[in-house]
């Protein structure tokens, strides 16, 4: 079994043996916002006025296409708890074809992420990425690639709650669920009501939006999931001195490898669920994250990588933050952080 | 001068005279969360099974397009106060292109209504309209239409901030401001970056999940701008008994004429800003208006209509919610609930 052999660290297993809280700290959000940051004006020339009426019954208005279109702006919205024990803010970033609600209530109804560390103090920035969600999107005549749409048995098969290709069926008693899965899966149909369709051409933008959420609210931890593995690195790389820690969530994508030194004074925590080996696609992915930590390690960083089932949590899909022990995993983060310094 | 000749009604001036609280009640919010409700599963089939690398450098994923999707579902975040002094919900429901973030933070950076309402006690619960925002949207195979997207320069137009049609530029210092609007021109052109894509195809299921959230938290009071007109009163209409009051902030679109009679055990506010007589198309959309409040008394039903300037609040645009007085025309929509018994 060396199926966690350069995965598990000294410490990694006492991180989990910390116990969750007997009781719930309290939620007290005693400030909150939103804003839109980064984007560009796209023009559009030479198209016809048209007549539009908005509203049934209602008076049609002009309206000239041509012109500037805001694009490539992201959402934010932000919460601040009445005490504050995060040295800097905590960033959540989500992953491909969903938005920030991932990190909120979960497909069950309990609270997610997002409630889970503004009840530990922490000020939360929790983002929709470019493209997703109340951040917009552009018109064809500037994004000319299609957008994907995913059906709702796509992301039981990719993320590890079903048991891959083939798991998934439209009647729920015949879903072949991983056994010991910890995802909510009585819940689950509420889970595709969050997809949000999405590109695979935007990444440079998606950066770029980010950087700018950086340059305004940080310094700051931020917390990574899947496709924003390669954001949240890229990310720390543009602005090495503004990011505190990076936490990456079973990361998708990763930084430039040939700037892994401008890593190595940032704190990294990386981690994988359950039922990575049984996977078609996830040991890949994997191996490919291990092997950035051990870049970053080469250049003097600091990485760790902790399996969740060697630390003794199991049954974890891709959407960590909705499975059932979705607490757990949040604590083992939070620990991390408070002995990084960034917690008092 | 009988341009509010059937808006005036005695009481109406009296509103405005409650002077706005000297110091703003505390914002302490100790529940959260959001959920999505309504929708349904459409089916596409007979489609090509795909492989889409959705992270450059990733691993490729089969992406099988046949199957349900998840469409026509809505996005609801809720708050709650520590001190509830609302006797029911308050539902706040944006306008045609926007999303919820119409009630966050104004574009020039100050609390919106979400965060008005909260401080007063009110529960309340911000939505994004079915198709926009965190609701998502639907596959070309399920909506044929083509989505509307409008450059930066239309609301500047079409929403009473600039001089209508041609009194857009580019350049700020060109731009033909109303004289004496209170909409925060300076920055303007971050409200550009909270616009929606939209269809004119969605009416009905956006009826339906707004009639969803009803059965779902309701008794409640529900604020409803613009477009939204039309989808306030007819949810009002099918859910007569679970609406305690309706508050109609410039609607564009209203409720079916022919079941007037059924809104009568509700009371109602209408309200609309300033500059709407110069407009090309304001005066029509006043009028239509007026003439189903109209409707509704004489099927026994109240309706208070009130023209912002004559309750001397002056200089409203649109979007009286991102207007430099927006506390002014919430705490008159405050009072007015209190008078209605609505909050304790």
């Amino acid at each position: 079994m060396n199926r966690f052999y350069c995965a598990v660290f000294a410490g990694v297993l006492a991180l989990a043996a910390v116990p969750a809280m007997a009781e719930e700290p309290p939620l007290e959000i005693v400030g909150m916002g939103s804003f839109h940051v980064g984007g560009r004006l796209a023009e559009i020339t030479g198209q016809p006025v048209r007549e539009i009426t908005f509203t049934p019954g209602g008076t049609p208005a002009k309206v000239d296409p041509n012109g500037r279109y805001a694009v490539e702006q992201m959402y934010v919205q932000w919460f601040r708890p009445r005490a504050q024990r995060g040295r800097v803010p905590l960033l959540l970033w989500h992953g491909g074809g969903l938005s920030g609600v991932t990190y909120e209530t979960t497909p069950d109804g309990r609270e997610g992420w997002l409630n889970w560390f503004l009840r530990r103090g922490w000020t939360v920035y929790n983002s929709d990425a470019v493209e997703r969600g109340r951040s917009g999107w552009a018109p064809p005549e500037v994004w000319s690639a299609p957008a994907i749409h995913v059906p709702i048995g796509n992301p039981f098969e990719r993320f590890r709650i079903g048991q891959g290709e083939g798991s998934y069926s439209d009647d729920p008693a015949k879903r072949r669920v991983l056994p010991g899965s910890q995802f909510p899966v009585e819940a689950y149909d509420q889970f595709p009501r969050q997809l949000s369709p999405r590109w695979t051409t935007t990444d440079e933008p998606t950066i770029a939006a980010y950087v700018a959420l950086v340059d305004k609210v940080c310094p700051c931890v931020i917390v990574f999931h899947s496709q924003a593995g390669q954001f949240g690195f890229k990310v720390a790389q543009a602005r090495p001195d503004k990011v505190l820690a990076l936490v990456a969530v079973e990361p998708a994508g990763f930084g430039d490898p040939a700037k892994v030194d401008v890593l190595k004074s940032i704190p990294s925590l990386m981690i994988y669920g359950d039922f990575i080996e049984q996977d078609s696609r996830w040991p890949t992915i994997r191996r490919n994250g291990v092997a950035f930590a051990e870049r970053i390690r080469a250049a003097g960083g600091s990485v760790d990588v902790v399996d969740l089932p060697a630390a003794g949590i199991r049954g974890n899909s891709h959407m960590l933050m909705m499975d059932r022990n979705s607490g757990d995993v949040a604590q083992l983060i939070q620990t991390w952080l408070q002995r990084k310094g960034l917690w008092q």
